[in-house]
């Protein structure tokens, strides 16, 4: 597949004049071919336009030929074979093991989708019937189902090519949800995009779906700006920055119709490390905690920035093996020249913090873009008296906090922001406190992990990738799993409707696999 | 029950110094004792600290004792007795009937609710089991179910002193959710919102539940602010104007930490009258309607408020035979002096207006705050071109829209904003109209309504009253009817939390009668 810097409006490739960006190497530094153009307002417009005209046909779809949409995206994607893995590769300095999995996960997540269209779960029917002799007043006929919002922006993440960017789970669980999707492509891997891109195009045209179901743009940040104060969009989907996320969700909300918008944004995903865990298990802990904290250069949003334990010799053991593993790590190249560049100058600010101690850094790269790991240490006092503490450093930077007690432990605890994920190691002897943290941590975060670590995520039904604010801007959502179909659904009912006009689903010979709320009672 | 014009901060009563407000009689103009006083901000944040401390016990509490707050809820409202519905009906002017049928709606709310807690339905609880033996990566044990979201900040609605109000549906379902409340009440009857908060406080103490779990203040605007912007609020419950409900929704999202608003706002629930069920029926139609427009004086968000049909003899008649049946329509008090204001200037504007023609009005009231109701014809080109003819009148006035052809009536239903409703009249002859009409009401609203009315909302498991911007700000939702609940609660992800940490309904021994869905199969 040839990668030619286009953009797609649909089934169109549109080459605009300008072509600002090139895509780079970060592990060489080296700029690659081709340049890549940016959409402009017209090319904007005419996506909007084509997403919104096939957004009538594209949710009227049935279920099966969604379904196979969707497995056809998979397979489109698989078919590209080795060019999309190298690519992404030298688009990410990510390994290749790493973007083979990443791959397999997006094609993953596409078949989950399929089955949840399929299974016609999300469409949560719903039945009351007429009671015509009811007193004082009849009830009619009700019946509910979800539909979709309408065209969803998508943006791209840095730090998954596939996996949360042209066909991740944004995409996927939006055109599951029987959404039209416009991509804004992430600059840092514009030609693992647009391979993606054609492969979802193509997918389109292999189903004989309306070309507007899908279009990929690229461009600045006025493009993603303009994309989403376009009347046409209904929803977005991002993954990215505290701020990119806040702008994204402030033009969202000045819009004359104002619209949700689903951005995962900032966690530094807090580990608990309890007594009786730390005295039996802190030199195995420090070396699966770095395992953790360096995994894919640390550029995870659930990596884990913060520790918390008590203090003294059992964390101080976890400390020095955590210490000494970090000083053996090789730091690989990071995702772009801005991301190591902000990296550097996060753990710059720890380390001439003079409330925080450096326990250990990692070793000192020979290339470009490679980020040298750090571990800090600091007390809770401190951690409480300054807040920049407590904020996110995008890469393999962690910050331990030795608290005198199990109440400043849980006292530092409400003090958080709301997380993805909260991480608790125990063992039976610390169940009174952890019994005390999990409430605080429920409150806190969108996952509650044991005995593990925050880094990978199960695409699965029942996941929950999400959190309070900050984390994310919705809580009441999760960016993973099948759930996250319900982003872009409401419900929608049908009064005293006749069968003709109902939909499938709907009627009193509706599919009887799709299960239905029932006068209260569940079928199936 | 002694109404004392104090506010209830949990257990406690409270006598604001100052006693600004008196209950109005709208039917005779007179103040009614005793005087109401306004919570400042220390009593504002002293029901905000207790709800929140109060929220971490309430929350945990079983279904089975939830259930039973909710259902002792409604015994107290009921034992209340005749005092209840005296005074309604003496501060609102609306019929006893009415009063009588909203008070069993809204009991009826609280027992529903109960049932959907002792379900454990709200639960969503999802299960993954663990695959060890999965390569390259074992699979995680993964639980997920819902918790509240934390105190929620209820605002009474002036048009139903019971069933949008301090009992009504946003307390229901956020209390079933697990939210301790605190109702903001509505001045238009304080004296009401003080009874029923005082059964709601008994049936706290009854059930021994923290006392911070219900909190009930009157006040000003600034009350409003003050606990939406409280970082302890969580979500927020509104029915009210649009300009009162966007100022909620950008206070909420100015927060450092946003939080949720449900704000139902602003619907005119457009009804067509397709040409075979005008040819049918005009005559029968426009009695129906006028039972519709006047019903409560039109004080519903549901009001039928516009009308669209082919220009022609037909639509002539349903008017004529609308027009007839208005003019004999004698006006009861409206529900205060602003609202019957804000009508008549509505009127007044429609009445002055060069493209609108008066078809009838009904008979003037000789009492005070009564006011007279109208019923406008327009043409499509003259709605089409001011767009303060799509705007909500509050009460019973209505504008019928003469259309030249079908193509006429899809295009202005497409330049409608959301509703609440959208229904339709049809005879079998026009089912090709109608095939055309129901998508596009699909997307302008949460309900649509087959040969019926738009008021008279059904409190069941299929009901949503909610819709598309502006008619509410959040069109995901409903806060009508057991899917209320969700607007409250937020799923949370277990990772291989050991069964003593696991909360009791996700564990292997939990409730089986609680609907799960595990490794993607329902039980249940």
């Amino acid at each position: 597949m040839q990668i030619t810097g286009d953009i797609l409006i649909g089934s169109r490739f549109v080459s605009p004049g300008d072509r600002p960006l090139q895509a780079l190497n970060p592990a060489t530094g080296e700029a690659m071919e081709p340049a890549f153009g940016f959409a402009g307002e017209d090319e904007i417009e005419q996506a909007c336009a084509l997403a919104w005209t096939a957004f009538h046909a594209y949710r009227a779809t049935d279920r099966e030929t969604r379904a196979g949409f969707l497995e056809t995206m998979a397979e489109n994607i698989m078919a590209i074979g080795d060019q999309l893995i190298e690519r992404a590769t030298a688009e990410t300095a990510l390994p290749r093991v790493r973007i083979e999995s990443e791959r397999a996960r997006t094609v993953g997540q596409l078949m989950l989708f399929a089955d949840v269209v399929r299974s016609g779960d999300a469409l949560e029917l719903r039945i009351d019937h007429a009671l015509p002799e009811r007193k004082p007043m009849p009830r009619p006929d009700l019946r509910v189902r979800t539909i979709p919002l309408g065209p969803v922006a998508v943006f791209g993440a840095s730090n998954f090519p596939l996996a949360f960017s042209v066909a991740g789970g944004d995409t996927a669980s939006a055109l599951a949800a029987g959404c039209p999707v416009i991509v804004k492509g992430h600059p840092a891997h514009p030609g693992t995009g647009e391979i993606v891109a054609r492969a979802v195009q193509k997918a389109v045209a292999d189903c004989g779906l309306p070309e507007g179901v899908f279009s990929y743009l690229l461009g600045a940040v006025e493009t993603g700006s303009t994309l989403v104060a376009d009347p046409r969009i209904k929803a977005v989907g991002f993954t990215g920055s505290r701020g990119g996320g806040l702008a994204v969700v402030g033009i969202a909300a000045a819009r004359p119709e104002p619209i949700p918008v689903y951005a995962e944004m900032s966690s530094t995903n807090p580990v608990y490390l309890l007594p009786a865990a730390l005295a039996l298990r802190a030199e195995q802990m420090g070396r699966d905690f770095v395992g953790s904290l360096t995994l894919g250069a640390g550029q995870f949003c659930t990596n884990p920035g913060l520790l918390f334990g008590l203090a003294g010799p059992d964390f101080d053991t976890f400390l020095a093996s955590a210490g000494a593993a970090l000083k053996q790590w090789e730091p690989p190249a990071m995702l772009t020249p801005g991301i190591c560049k902000a990296f550097e100058a996060g753990v710059e600010a720890l380390s001439q913090h003079n409330k925080v101690e450096t326990v250990a850094r990692g070793r000192v790269g020979n290339g470009v873009n490679q980020a040298t790991a750090a571990l800090f240490a600091t007390d809770a006092e401190s951690f409480l008296a300054d807040e920049a503490l407590g904020r996110e450093v995008f890469g393999s930077s962690s910050l331990a906090i030795r608290c005198d007690s199990a109440e400043t432990i849980y006292r530092l605890s409400e003090a958080l922001e709301g997380q993805l994920t909260a991480t608790i190691h125990v063992e039976p002897r610390d169940a009174d406190m952890a019994r005390r943290l999990v409430p605080v941590l429920e409150r806190k975060a969108g996952r509650i992990i044991v005995n593990g670590w925050p880094t990978g995520v199960e695409v699965s039904h029942a996941m929950v990738h999400g959190g309070p604010f900050p984390a994310t801007s919705d809580s009441r959502t999760t960016s993973v799993g099948s759930l996250a179909i319900r982003r872009f659904l409401r419900p929608i009912c049908y009064q005293n409707v006749p069968s003709d006009l109902l939909p499938a689903e709907l009627r009193d010979d509706g599919d009887p696999s799709v299960p239905r709320l029932v006068d209260g009672k569940r079928e199936l």
